[in-house]
Order: structure tokens, then C-alpha cells, then sequence
């Protein structure tokens, strides 16, 4: 028996809600040997009060040493083992600029390139087009490309990067990049994998044969690679496998889309975080589960600055009373994945991760912070396993046998 | 998605250096109640400072409650997991004794019996015969048996032990042993359990009815009985599954074989530890992972001497330093099992396991024991799930999903 199956088996209905906060990256590493992390170094009276009443622990996201994509890291979170739901680039690419993919849809990144006269690769990027730019060649393209049979969608991303999806029956997935990965040689063609998949890959190939014409004249970008072919992989909802009502409030189009992969409603989540606590507040009767996604935390990690990252905590910090006022009878602190300035980038270090609700089992954390958290009554775990015990901290799961 | 799916998929290489120390038996237990084990007991400023700067943990090597022997013990640290990848008895016996065992290999232990007139067993180890006679015994077998169709090995091991391997086509292992375990009945024939193994019990039974003629008249080895027909198991190595040149530098032939089992090149070790860190430094430019094994923490554990255990443990700590001087980028120091000398045996308790690298987070560990070990930022985790964290920390395993 899967979790999966047991927690549909289980599950029983209440009005307790559950409200997951997910601080991207939270997890760090200190500047100096021994020194305190990101965390460590925030003044958090917030969080630290809600360790104290609540259990600690750390989230390892997908198995140890696993460094986690968003997708992974999110789906960990949302009780979803990330090593069966495998979610391919093209879908998360999709899912990034909001892009509503449907079961029918086969989704890929794109790029624009530059090739020379005999239609080999001179540059891989184009030269890095502006973004403005890259919107002017989708729209070309978008008005002059016909593939009978499929609808084609052409969507920019930033710069040379753009989306393409198909939709249509019987397309499968299973297609290989056309980047070769060296320049001075020609594009490839895609080339299907498996015979389920060859209709894509023949569609593709037109649709690059319609792009080249297309772009002829353009410069620098005139042609596409494309990479990453994925189909939405078949996830059951949150309702159908907890029962749950959930809603999301995300700033950053990634993370509404892995929400929209596993059936969470998508609420106005505005532009700040007092924007997604009023949200919050305003969706409170709407729903019995609440995903929040704050992204500074990892963004500032990425880009090294230990002190500001260490101030996106604190601010975080400050948002808390807000939602804590709502009374939510669980609720989880916690991370994806660790992004420690130290690295620069995601990192495999397991989360600092804190639930607070009245069933609580005392431990000894006196406050938040990833030493803190080895000491804490959640132990170190696989982020999978955080979903089904809010669940029952929630009382929203029966007992199992007799 | 298994776990050696995922490392040959975010394998990355670069330049970094991992040595897995391995102290074999490391684990162990105080003699009196809440005492002090082996390794809290001896003088290890030098682990001490190594777990101060790294993290700690305690590693289970199959699974709570499992004892196991070496071979699992060292898959486990391996990254191999060791319930699945079973490693049969006549295989280990042939690593054992540096047999080199190949694909078309089945190898079976021997044991020299004594049988009466009528052919029923007298003695299920022929009075337990001096391994001088065991060697020239074999040598009478090698000599005068000869089975068409295959090449047939009898190599002596030890007393009435011997290693018998058959070389082939077709050969599977599914046969079952041929000692009956009680006296005064005959011995077994060989009997398979799947058609594919049904060529292998023909050539084993035709083996014994050879020998049975060759003993004839020795006296009290008359006769021999096979157990544990196995075939080398499809094993992916090392540099397949993780990308890493290992090097092995084993004084015991058993863990050359183990190391040999998963891909690693055998390095000379020489007969001592210097002479190992000796080999390592000589090796260091040669590949990117090494192993070293000490044997002698579990021998003076099997021999149930605390105080020998204590020593030899201290011994390790001394030859710290010149394996520190090579600057490895993760080092790692562990055991395959505990081998507590209260037990004088292997064991199922957990054993210390430190790894010191740039990228550790800061844990509470001040020294390296098993009651520190219990603070460590590894927690306690399955062996397996050690080469991972290993090659993160290496800079080896790139991000999994975007």
C-alpha cells in the first residue's frame, strides 16, 4: 500500500486548516566554520515562539544528497514522492509563465539560435536577444505557423527562451532535444524515442521547418531549438488523495503552477506578502489547506547575499502574527530546499522545518534555526512524510487496521 | 526512479578527492552499564577534531535489527543497497581468497566430510583437518578430476574449507547445498531448483562422484559436500553509477573481492596502515575515490578484547593525520557494522560515521562516539544513503528537476 492510497483509505473530514509556509531555499550553511546560518543569524521571535510550542525537525527533499529542483522540492512538500511524479522541463517551463497546460498538451522549451547560410548553429542563444524581442519573434511566429491537426501555442520566457505546446491526441513525450550541444554543426532533427511519441516528433519537425522559414532574414535569431518535451505526468489532486480543499497563494507564476499540478485552487496572491496574508485572511473560509509561498529567501541565497537574506527572513518573521492571528489548528514553516549564500545555489542540506498545532509532543527546541532543529521531535525526514502528519495533527486521518 | 538511476543521471565530474575510511566492526558497546564503548574509550584527538569541523551520524547498515556480514555491510557503504543486491556465499568465499571470479563463474563453498562405507556422513568436518591437508587434498583433486565441457577451480581456504568454482556456459546457481546437516545419512545430491541451474547440479553431482573416488582411502577426509552455489551478481560499477575512478587499498583479500565486485582497481596495500596511507598517496593522482579498510577493529571485537579494540582504534587515530595531509575534499570515517567485544560478533547497532568537507552545516558533536554521534547533523540514516551525500558534497551530483 502506497501513502497515497492509505490516506484516501483514512481520510475523514473536519474544519481544521492546515497552512503550509514555504520560505524557498530556507536552509543555509554559515559563512564561517561553525558560525551560525542564514537563519541562525535572524532575529526571529516569530518563529522562534512557534518552535518552542510546536516540533522541529529537518526535511530532507527528495533522498539525502539530492539536491531539488522547485518541482521536486514543492511536490516533496505537497506529500508527492518526487522520485515517482517526475515532472519534465517543458511542463515546469510552461508552468513558470503561467501557462494553463492541459492533459493533451505536449510542452517545450525553446530557444532562439542563430545558423549560418547552410543551416548550421552559430550561436546557441542568439546573442541573448532582449526580452522585448524575444515577444516580437513569438508573435511572428505565432501568426505564421500552421500545423494541421494540433493547436500550437508560442509563448516568450525571457530573452532568446520561449515555450512551445502542442495539443492534440495521441502526443507523447518521449522526443530527444534538438540542441547539439556544439556549434558549427546543423540543429538536429527531433527524434522520437518510442513509436507513441513519433507523431510529435514529426510535428516538431515541421513546426522547426515552419520556424526556419519564418526567421529567414531575422538576425541574429533566426531559428529554435527545442528540448525538455513533457506531458503533464497523470497526479491526482489534493482533494482526491486528503480530501483537501486547497488554494494557493503564490507570487511567482512557478509555484502556482506545481499548486495547479496537484488541484490547488489558484487565489490573487498580489505582490507582497502582506498581500498574501490579506489574501489569506480573505480565502480563510474558502478552503481547509493553504499553501504561501515566499520566494526571497531562495532568491537571495542564489545570489550570495548573506545579509539580505538573512533581512527576507526576518521580514517573513515579521508577516507571521498575521497569519498565526487566523488561527490555523496546523501550521507548518519550512522549505523546499535548502539555497545557502555560502553555495550561491540549491544545496542538498536537509530544512530547518517547524509545525505548530495542539497535539504537539514537547521537544527541546527554545527556537528556529537548523541546530536547533536536530534536536527537534520531527526527527530528520523525507519531505513526503510532512503532508500526512499535518494531516493528522489536522484529525483529518482515521486509524489504520483494527 | 532508484537512487542509481538518479547519480547516472545528475553525475557531474570534476576534480575532488573522497576517501572512505572504513574501520571495520567500528561500532560497539561498554562492558558495563552505562560505561564508556571502544571507540569513547580510546584517545582519538585526531577523529575528535575531524568531527568537530565535519558532521556526525550513525549508520544503519541493512536495516534496524540486521546484522550483517561483510559483504552487505560493505555494499551498504558503497551506495549499493544491500537488500538488493545479495552477494551468494560461494561468491564471497572466492573474494575471500582473492579468487577471480568472473561472469561465467559459479562458485560453491566446499567443505571435506567423512562418510563411512555405506556413504553416510560420520563427520560434517572431517575432524576438522590441518590446512596443510586441506591443500594437498586439493591439489589430489585438481589433479585427477576433470569434468568435459567446463574448467573446474579447487582452491583451498582453510582446515576442512575449500572454494570450488565452475567455469562455463549456462551454468545458473539455483542448486541446493548437499549437506543433509545431521549424521548417518548419505550426503545430498545436488539438486536444482529452476531448469537453468539444472546443467549445474549435473556437473556438481558428476564433481562429487569424482571426488568421492579420488578420497577414496584417505582417511578422515573421504569425502565433500557444496554449499552455497552462487554466481557472480549483474552489478553496475562505481564508474557507472556515480562516475568515480575508485581505487581499493585492502590489506584482506575479502574486501579487495567486495571492492572488485563494484568496479573498484585494486591498489597494492602493502600489510600495515602506513604502508596503506603509504599506497594512497602513491595512488592519489590515479582516481578520485579510495577506500581503505582496517580490519583489525573488528577482529579484536570478534576476539571479544576491549582493551585490544581500544588499541587499535588508537592506532587509526594516529595514521589520521597522513591520509588528512592529502587533503581530501570529503573524508569520510565509518565502519561496515559495529563488532562489539561484549558480543565478540558482529552486531545490529548502528555504527559512528563522521564526513568532513567545506560544505558541512555545523553540528553540536565535540568528539567522535556513538552517544556524540547521537547529536550529529547526519542523524541516523541506512549506509546506502552515505555515497550520495558523499558525491554532494563533492560537487558531483548536479540539481534534480528545475
Amino acid at each position: 500500500m502506497d501513502m497515497h492510497q492509505l490516506t484516501r483509505q483514512l481520510n475523514e473530514s473536519n474544519d481544521a486548516k492546515i497552512v503550509l509556509l514555504v520560505a524557498d531555499g530556507l536552509g543555509g550553511l554559515p559563512i564561517e566554520p561553525n558560525g551560525r546560518t542564514e537563519l541562525e543569524t535572524a532575529r526571529t521571535p516569530n518563529l522562534d515562539a512557534l518552535a518552542r510550542g510546536g516540533v522541529c525537525g529537518l526535511s530532507t527533499p527528495v533522498a539525502p544528497g539530492i539536491t531539488p529542483g522547485s518541482g521536486p522540492g514543492h511536490l516533496g512538500l505537497f506529500g508527492y514522492d518526487p522520485l515517482k511524479f517526475d515532472i519534465g522541463r517543458g511542463v515546469l517551463e510552461a508552468l513558470g509563465i503561467d501557462f494553463p497546460i492541459g492533459p493533451k498538451d505536449v510542452a517545450m522549451r525553446g530557444n532562439f539560435c542563430s545558423v549560418d547560410a547552410a543551416g548550421k548553429l552559430t550561436d546557441r542563444r542568439a546573442g541573448r536577444i532582449a526580452t522585448e524581442k524575444c515577444v516580437e519573434l513569438c508573435g511572428k511566429l505565432r501568426q505564421n505557423i500552421r500545423i494541421p491537426g494540433i493547436e500550437v501555442f508560442i509563448e516568450p520566457v525571457r530573452e532568446y527562451r520561449l515555450v512551445v505546446v502542442f495539443r492534440g491526441d495521441g502526443l507523447g513525450d518521449q522526443v530527444e532535444d534538438t540542441d547539439p550541444q556544439q556549434l558549427g554543426v546543423p540543429t538536429l532533427d527531433p527524434v522520437a524515442t518510442e513509436p507513441g511519441s513519433a507523431r510529435t516528433a514529426e510535428l516538431a519537425k515541421e513546426f522547426l521547418r515552419q520556424t526556419r522559414e519564418v526567421l529567414r532574414g531575422e538576425s541574429p535569431a533566426n531559428m529554435a531549438m527545442l528540448r525538455g518535451f513533457a506531458c503533464m505526468p497523470p497526479i491526482a489532486t489534493m482533494k482526491e488523495v486528503y480530501g483537501l480543499d486547497a488554494v494557493a497563494l503564490a507570487v511567482y507564476p512557478m509555484y502556482r503552477g506545481l499548486a495547479k499540478l496537484v488541484g490547488m485552487r489558484i487565489a490573487d496572491a498580489g505582490k507582497t506578502l502582506a498581500d498574501q496574508v490579506a489574501g489569506l485572511e480573505r480565502e480563510w473560509s474558502s478552503g481547509n489547506f493553504f499553501f504561501v509561498h515566499y520566494k526571497y529567501t531562495d532568491s537571495t541565497g542564489e545570489d550570495g547575499n548573506f545579509a539580505a537574506k538573512v533581512a527576507r527572513i526576518e521580514e517573513l518573521d515579521a508577516a507571521l502574527p498575521g497569519i498565526v492571528a487566523l488561527k490555523p489548528d496546523v501550521l507548518i514553516v519550512t522549505g523546499d530546499h535548502s539555497t545557502p549564500s555560502l553555495l550561491r545555489s540549491h544545496s542538498w542540506h536537509p530544512v530547518p522545518t517547524l509545525l505548530a498545532a495542539k497535539t504537539c509532543r514537547p521537544d527541546p527546541c527554545t527556537g528556529f534555526g537548523e541546530t536547533e532543529c536536530l534536536r527537534g521531535g520531527l526527527g530528520q525526514f523525507l519531505a513526503k512524510d510532512l503532508l500526512p502528519l499535518a494531516l493528522a495533527h489536522a484529525g483529518r486521518l482515521g486509524k489504520y487496521g483494527a
